[in-house]
């Protein structure tokens, strides 16, 4: 443990103390298992997926874990909502592909992919590590959410 | 502007530092404008208002913003994805009901309402004040949401 000192030396101002410790953290410290299902899989098992496993974003990937698309809880209800024949559709044709999917990586600050969640308006990002021969490709490796931030943010608030 | 120093004196650990300015946001600093409904709305029109105000959730009130209820895009992706007639249902047969709704005040701290979310696992929270002459009314007056508190955590860790 921390030992208490009554004061400390850091050439910072409060805000930049509170500023630096919250950039510290990184999203590979923090992920969550990302929840994954082919393209060809029916939107209605899709639905199925989100309500068994209990989160609002699942990528889609192809063997290998390689990251094709996204697809959000709001995507599916407005398919649901629809008269499509949900039993039928593929994910692959809602869902949001690649190479337009905002992602993050283990090693990136987790205050930056907290800033990616708000600027780009979404729930969760695919946590992605490159494929060794392949540039374009990229493996998920987990997820983060605005409730990995939430969960960051109560713990960092805690009183130790 | 806060004056750059060199050191200062607090009687706090840096964790403490941090801890202590996490927990003085106060969730009136921060809520949005409540997105409510009436009881009575179609779940096909709650549907509609979701897409169109984009939120996840929405809060149902009656006459002078009284909460009774709140549904989540997941509690409407359930009743859509079900073969009920959503234009004939209202949003009272599969919203949480009173009393069984986690709320926040606009003067709880932040940190206390973003554990709020994460303890009870749900989106948002209703943000409610007391109706003078009923202490079993809650008036709505915004929103707190895990969105809300992405864009706190986004703006604690500007380097300003």
């Amino acid at each position: 443990a921390r030992p208490r000192v009554g004061y400390y030396y850091s050439g910072k101002s409060p805000h930049e103390v509170v500023a630096a410790k919250i950039r510290r953290f990184k999203v590979g410290e923090l992920q969550s298992r990302p929840v994954v299902v082919g393209e060809a899989t029916s939107i209605h098992d899709a639905i199925i997926t989100l309500f068994l496993e209990d989160v609002g974003t699942l990528f889609v990937a192809r063997e290998g874990g390689i990251l094709e698309g996204v697809v959000s809880r709001k995507d599916l209800l407005k398919i649901a909502f629809g008269t499509g024949d949900i039993r039928n559709l593929p994910v692959g044709v809602i869902m949001t592909r690649m190479p337009n999917i905002i992602t993050t990586s283990p090693e990136e600050p987790a205050w930056e992919a907290a800033r990616k969640l708000v600027l780009h308006e979404v729930d969760a990002l695919p946590v992605v590590e490159p494929v060794a021969d392949n540039k374009n490709e990229l493996r998920v490796v987990g997820r983060f959410s605005k409730t990995t931030v939430a969960r960051l943010f109560v713990e960092i608030g805690e009183r130790r």
